[in-house]
């Protein structure tokens, strides 16, 4: 039985690596208002902070602002994505 | 031959499986400054136009503004992702 299944493996592999390919599309937008066809954000300059950080993981608890989630996205599975941070200028003195 | 394929995908599928977790973690930036350790991008206020749109779907060529890239990747994949958008309050008159 075991022996089937190590040919098995063998003979359905080129059909499984399909599924493998790292640059395949796959949705990674798991939770986040999956009943609108879009999730945009619309943020006004205004209501920025000296400092804003926007996620881009899609992982965020508190979207559309990174919560640091992208950390565990990227530990699990050898990613490098992170936040975007809108500042505002540094005033002098 | 083709028997013991058959028996073998019945015998891998639990296996393979895992795989197909619409929820596992898989890599989504396979472009984007893939030599650092966190893509961040940091944007100050005074940069802005009227509306500037963030990219939040890692497939933008004008990285890191939307270029549109995210319908081709919600197309291919039934995602519903999309951008950011920062705007300056709109003035009357
Ligand atoms: S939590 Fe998503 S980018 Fe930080
Ligand atoms: S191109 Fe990436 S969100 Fe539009």
């Amino acid at each position: 039985s075991a022996a089937v299944g190590g040919a098995g493996y063998l003979a359905v592999k080129p059909y499984y690596d399909k599924y493998a390919d790292p640059k395949k599309e796959v949705c990674f937008n798991h939770d986040i208002r999956k009943d609108v066809e879009k999730v945009y954000d619309i943020i006004d300059v205004e209501d920025l902070g000296e400092k804003t950080n926007f996620c881009r993981c899609w992982r965020s608890k508190k979207w559309p602002f990174c919560d640091g989630s992208h950390n565990a996205h990227n530990k699990a599975c050898g990613d490098n994505v992170a936040s975007l941070i809108i500042q505002k200028k540094q005033t002098s003195g």
